[in-house]
């Protein structure tokens, strides 16, 4: 699991022959800690003329402890360029962008990070609006492919009226959570969202269900959750028992084993979901999965059945009978894990890659359904994260997924439940329907 | 221009060398040329039970010539595998294309075409049938990487109403015409669409104007819609004229010198058309384009300037003139040319990232606008293509850009071209809102 060259470069050696021979760089990517500040300097804000974020982002940055600057005249290093593009009425308002990016471009922080703010495309009043809103996202992809040195860029839609909602998607981008995420759109919908009480811990007093619990990213997943307050089910299957154990302990949860494929699980889980001491379950987060990778010219029928079922039948009924037996319910929290080979394809997946497209079919078609029920339902796709899987892969294809991104490194399992665990705060009510990649700003895409 | 690592490739010697060494093997992709079939064997259609597209297209394809054939039981070579994968509504009902793909993968010939046909999620009766529509694409997306050998893989959403509409996009998407576009997504809506007269000259009667028409992509374009039947207006800035009277000249056409970023421009574009013989204009295709790459710390104010009026400012107010005096009637016919930079994003180039994303924003906010007038609005999005500009890149970028997608090799201008002589089609009627990739499935994306 150990990305040796990373830590190499990392070294005092390291640097020297890294930059003599003009080698892949990957810094060490600032991560959250327990008792971080939400930033290390200043963040700088601007705002196109005519926006209506700016202000309310000004205040719940200071809220939040974050100095926060107009203008950086003496070029002091800061944490974080935020720039409030949805007074843009058309292309060339687009000048606004460069305004603010050009001066203050070298001013950041490694692993410093850059917001731009929007309008959603489709909540506009014009078509020449529409037009310079969607343009955004080929600046913030830009910057995040040009600024290296751990730097993010994020481009976050905001829809009219959303505007008190954005703090927790602020608090994870700008913090050490969002370590990993880069070049992403965020849809942040209409509506007020209460803070939590202690944005330290905002799921106390959830459930969660977490399945493919036992190892990799569902451990990292459990106990993230666990971190941020919620009570947490472990879910795997028989086989996994003693790892399941492990991490439900480390969690302070509980550990269920089930084979979700088998006939009756949805069933048998709705039964134990229903039994409390918690009647129903406030997050659910479908991480189960495998891969059976061959040609589809060799795949044998059992590698396609087995892929489909474990990573998209499975889901799809599990949630169905919950949503059916009312054991999601307002304020409820469903997140899918899609991936990269979902979205791009990839040779010798078409089982795994049909089965991840339909996880991201699934948040799409579901979102505008849940919403009147007050439940979201999101999807992250993973790119290259370090775990047991990936170590084991050929050197050559492991390295050029570790380099092919924006962080020049692969991601951590931590990477993926951070992303997972701002989708399930209360404090993201209204973001549903968005798929978001974790993946440092892999190369590879649609 | 030359590829020359292609042409060795392809050589008797070449062919021994690049198979011993397990070196790229761009194939010869098979291309349009006056005179050919459609496809140059049998049509293998399949359909998942309950579909409602293989009838259609089987008489479609059965009326334009081709053979078409329900099993290959021994696996003679085929020139296409078509799906019908209307009838598809849920996860369990995808098992149906592993049934058609996996003994019929290793009969394509080179060059050979997959096309899955599908719902629009959007348009299906449930949430589950939406999931497994959209599961369609990382089957596609994957054959298109799976395969090699210059295989191309679409997944065409098919309105429900749209049965009727398919032909122009079967016939692009079979023929030699889409040699270097794969791993696409197209949506074809509702509505009957009349067949033209002659399928070799669909653009018969129609006016045709194309900017950035001195050269390169833009020269391609003027001569593929004049091949195809259009009377073109070549366009393009008054130092360019020498090349320009050249391709107007090629295109049997008519030559117009004009810089687009003047003020006056579109109103002295919108007097020559006004002033006939044919008045108005029935194609309008936004070739024009510039880079002035660097980073957005060196940029100057006048390279971001420049770009955003050139790719994105100029054909707005084309447009909107245009559309204000009524010039582009009903029946009209907007391209767009965007760039995988604008869906991607690219290091040094934010200011044409900017400017391209905002070429897909226009196409997304103009479609439903344009559409109850009668007019389409799309655009394609190139990837690699050997052209002057790209003949002047540094060997290391350009062997990767031309290396990195499922061909091996970089497109043609004439593949650009093709893509648009297809969608100014008046067979694609229904189609719009469309952004259409030419990068042979570039590795590259979002």
């Amino acid at each position: 699991m150990a990305d040796r060259y990373a830590n190499f470069a990392n070294s005092g050696l390291g640097r020297t022959v890294v930059k003599r021979l003009g080698l892949p760089d990957p810094p060490r990517l600032r991560r959250h800690r327990a008792g971080d500040p939400l930033v290390n300097g200043p963040v700088l804000l601007g705002a196109a003329p005519g926006g209506r974020l700016s202000e309310p982002i000004r205040k719940l940055l200071g809220a939040a402890g974050a100095e926060v600057t107009d203008q950086n005249p003496d070029g002091v290093r800061v944490s974080a360029l935020v720039l409030d593009a949805t007074g843009i009425t058309d292309s060339t308002g687009l000048r606004a962008l460069y305004d603010f990016f050009h001066p203050y471009a070298r001013s950041l922080e490694v692993s410093g990070r850059v917001l731009v703010l929007g309008t959603p495309p489709e909540a506009t009043a014009t078509p020449a609006e529409a037009t310079a809103q969607r343009s955004l996202e080929g600046l913030t992809r830009s910057i995040g492919k040009e600024f290296g040195r751990g730097v993010t860029a994020q481009l976050v839609y905001v829809a009219p009226g959303g505007e008190q909602a954005v703090e927790s998607t602020l608090r994870f981008l700008l913090s050490g959570r969002s370590a990993y995420v880069s070049g992403q759109v965020v849809r942040i919908g209409a509506g007020d969202v209460p803070a939590p009480a202690d944005w330290d811990r905002p799921l106390d007093g959830k459930l969660a269900l977490v399945t493919g619990a036992a190892r990799g990213i569902g451990a990292a997943i459990a106990r993230v959750l666990a971190r941020d307050g919620a009570d947490v089910i472990a879910l795997d299957v028989p086989a996994a028992g003693d790892a399941l154990a492990d991490v439900a302990n480390e969690a302070r949860g509980r550990a269920l084993q089930l084979d979700l494929t088998a006939d009756d699980a949805p069933e048998r889980l709705a039964g134990y979901l229903a039994a409390g001491p918690h009647t129903g379950v406030d997050i659910v987060v479908h991480n189960a999965g495998i891969t059976r990778d061959k040609t589809i010219a060799r795949m044998s029928e059992d590698r396609w059945d087995s892929v489909i079922g474990v990573n998209l039948t499975a889901p799809e009924r599990v949630d169905d009978l919950l949503l059916e037996r009312g054991l999601i319910g307002s304020g409820g929290r469903i997140v899918g894990v899609a991936s990269i080979a979902g979205i791009a394809g990839n040779r010798g997946q078409t089982n795994y890659a049909t089965s991840k497209a339909g996880v991201i079919g699934r948040v799409q078609a579901y979102a505008p359904v849940l919403l009147p029920r007050g439940i979201t339902i999101n999807a992250v796709a993973p790119g290259f994260i370090e775990t047991a899987m990936t170590a084991k892969m050929p050197i050559g294809l492991r390295e050029a997924g570790r380099r092919l991104n924006s962080m020049s490194q692969g991601g951590l399992p931590v990477d993926v439940a951070e992303t997972i665990a701002w989708l399930a705060s209360p404090g993201s009510a209204t973001i549903t329907g968005n798929v978001v990649r974790v993946c440092g700003q892999s190369l590879l895409g649609a």
